[in-house]
């Protein structure tokens, strides 16, 4: 793969001197139509040490508006970073739309380097590589440009400007013996890179692999490629029809029972068993986070539920158990145009806690499979990848040890009514009570259509659904704090 | 001054229950106003341990819409934190305009911790008092709402709820080792408390001192001191005139001689002399900055100057130099949301590199001394007082380690017209030349009063202003990069 682009072609000082204003207008002029658009560009800087990649940042940056370009390097993982997912770092610094972020470094690196020194296998290895597609896949579906560049200059040139650097007394500080070390590894580097490439040389995020033996070549290529990218990427937006919002083509009620007609909402609490219950899950509870901190175990909790199925209130019961040192409610409304700029699940991985606290979503990223899905804020395609999305999310948590409990709320429709007309009569909890929920109420059946796909297809062992009966709020909070104490146990 | 607070009031159930409708109904009202308006809302949760500061968080979290509420609590800093000035994490956490943040710690733990354990002595906990009280000065200067609240209770009363907590075995463990031995330095604590309290009890930003012996009184007094807070503070603004942007009063041109008037922009550099020296700098920068990160020094450089003064080309010679690991570029434009919902500091505060790194803020914090000013876009008010914001903000990146150097690049008015002229004739420079920047050059004599008053007044020992002579490109760039070496020589 990397023979076949050894070329060695040459571009003269004078040539380059006289393609470069053209190069420069151009991209200048798709960078400028690229800012209004919703295409967050990525530029993945990667390749062969000693091909120039600091070189190539450099004139890029030169050559772009720089309001609108940030370059992120990655190197040594902050604790803040360590003690989560490992993608985490990634997610917060990927660009908003009509930006572009050059990735100096990036979701290659770790899984190369890994493999090269025998750290992991190449099942493992290809392993890594699936998430990378997956990842990928998954922004360029959000309309994000990935543009990969490979820098390759051959094992001959390696060692030449290694020794070129050496020679001069004002450079040879650059050259570490860890570059002499990987020089001799050239080879082993060459083939996992290969086979990482041809991997994730996707359709969505193709590579372009770029000789380097010259450097005006080289820089020329790069601009070149990144400019023919931006612009067949607005010129197909401009072809594609206006995004609308869509009125879902899915059949409004479901055929047969759904998982919450199993739910049983008649059983009830006295409330001394309340009492009793509760003070005893509390305590547990209390002590189970405290453990879990000292083990470095995070939890996140998720609740969605009806309108006025007390979801606040069963919130509060657990965090009045937790000291609040270890615990951090994330109440989840209007995104912000920061939030908005972004994949959608960008706005959760920001909550994702560092290890050993806890972490609750009052409403979640499931809004995408339930409001966003019945309202048609969504389109069908959306929502639909949308499950493999948040399953890939929720595994890459629960991967790195973070506990993952998700509650659905239930009430029956009748209890909804009497709360509802509750809540207009007392003054502090109008404000609860909306046009929006008596609106909601009336799209029930889709709603349990909606949440039966959701429940099938996000359930998983490692980041389970549990529904609560809630029409006794009494037995909902005490089986909410219950649960939450014995998938504790059962993970410290 | 505690004594005095110990009243003994009691509030029984049934009269808690009787007053807590109203009290939610009119919290939520008052919130519900507070959403729209430009006032940050930050809610100071101290006192003594075992108060019941968590119940208090607790029930107001309860009372409020949780979508605008976020709980903050400080312990434990993380690395990304320590690596920093110590009120970064504080920036950080700082509320939006129209959101309330409950701080559970806050920037009082510190310097009380550190007093009483002997660790500081009263002169540097009165200058941490004096940043504390600044601090605040400009954050309520800035629409933000701080309500302190100090909860009280007894030697007596603590003794006995650490006793009854020791009794029940489902919170025995809750009680440590380290609760006696506070308790046991209870009037050591009491006495620093007191002086802390006293010095930051300003007009601003007054203390409320609760006595806790009750928890239903106690909870009361947090809800009405909160709620009377924002009543007070919205009807402040609603009497206030609207905020109109202002054509400043101050004279338009400078009397005598300013500070420009003393650079030489006559000199030259020659194409031998230029390329020797800057290879000669740009080697000896990419040492320095490897070892100031050896020590985990940073480095923040300001680069401001007249419109095509040639600061981006500068920049470059400088990142050029720098390994690309190190290196951050923040570029000023047009803030975001969220920045915009900040005090203005808070988006500078968001780009503090850790320790040992370099960032380069293209256009900084003195957009508001300059275009906010000579525009209009800040009050008289508001820009005057930004010299003393500016100095505190830059006298804690100092003081935490942080090398700091601003430059100013000055042409002379001919140059800039030379330079805008060839820019319209460059397609690829066409770009950087906007009806802004000839609108802009109309107003050069109150840019050169604007830039004469912000180099005097923010030029420091710590912080100074450098001045470049920018007519030659070549010596602008050759200057910059030697004082930058300098600098880190001298700081190393």
């Amino acid at each position: 793969m990397f023979k076949s682009i050894e070329l060695g072609i040459k571009v003269s000082k004078e040539d380059y001197n006289k393609r470069l204003p053209k190069l420069r207008a151009d991209l200048l002029a798709a960078q400028f139509a690229l800012k209004t658009s919703p295409v967050p560009v990525i530029v993945i800087v990667s390749g062969v040490e000693g091909a120039g990649k600091a070189a190539v940042v450099n004139a890029l940056t030169e050559w772009l508006d720089p309001r609108g370009v940030e370059t992120n390097v990655f190197w040594g993982a902050t604790d803040e970073e360590r003690a989560r997912p490992p993608y985490w770092r990634y997610w917060r610094t990927l660009p908003g739309r009509g930006k572009i972020g050059i990735f100096f470094g990036s979701w290659y690196t770790d899984p190369i380097i890994k493999r090269v020194t025998g750290q992991s296998k190449n099942s493992e290895l290809d392993r890594e590589l699936q998430r990378i597609a997956a990842f990928e896949k998954m922004l360029v579906q959000d309309n994000a440009l990935i543009v990969k560049l490979w820098f390759h200059i051959s094992k001959k040139e390696q060692k030449k400007r290694l020794k070129k650097l050496e020679k001069d007394p004002q450079t040879r500080w650059r050259v570490t013996p860890m570059d002499w070390k990987f020089h001799k590894m050239y080879d082993e580097f060459a083939a996992v890179c290969e086979r990482a490439i041809r991997f994730t040389d996707s359709g969505e995020a193709p590579w372009h692999l770029i000789d380097c033996s010259d450097s005006h070549h080289r820089n020329l290529e790069a601009g070149r490629i990144l400019l023919e990218a931006i612009q067949q990427r607005l010129a197909k937006l401009a072809a594609a029809p206006p995004r609308q919002r869509v009125v879902p083509q899915v059949p409004k009620t479901l055929e047969g029972p759904s998982v919450l007609d199993k739910v049983d909402v008649t059983k009830k609490l006295s409330d001394k068993e309340y009492k009793e219950r509760l003070d005893k899950f509390q305590a547990r509870l209390s002590q189970l986070t405290w453990e879990a901190h000292n083990k470095k175990i995070s939890t996140v909790l998720v609740f969605e539920g009806w309108d006025a199925a007390g979801k606040g209130g069963a919130i509060r019961r657990v965090t009045s158990a937790i000291d609040a040192k270890l615990c951090r409610v994330v109440p989840i409304a209007a995104p912000t145009d920061e939030e908005r700029a972004h994949h959608y699940l960008w706005r959760f991985w920001r909550h994702i806690p560092m290890a050993g606290r806890v972490t609750i979503f009052d409403r979640s990223w499931y809004g995408r499979l339930l409001v966003e899905r019945v309202e048609g804020f969504a389109t069908p395609e959306e929502w639909m990848r949308s499950y493999l999305e948040i399953n890939d999310f929720e595994s890459q948590l629960a991967e790195s040890g973070i506990v993952l409990l998700k509650f659905w709320v239930h009430i029956s429709p009748d209890e909804q009514l009497r709360r509802f007309k509750d809540r207009a009569q007392v003054d502090y909890k109008k404000h609860k009570i909306t046009d929006e929920d008596w609106r909601n109420r009336e799209k029930w059946n889709a709603y349990v259509l909606a949440i039966n796909d959701m429940v099938a297809r996000t359930s998983t062992e490692y980041a389970p659904w549990v529904i609560i009966p809630g029409n006794d709020k009494k037995l909902a909070r005490v089986e909410i704090v219950k649960t939450i104490c014995k998938r504790l146990e059962a993970a410290l």
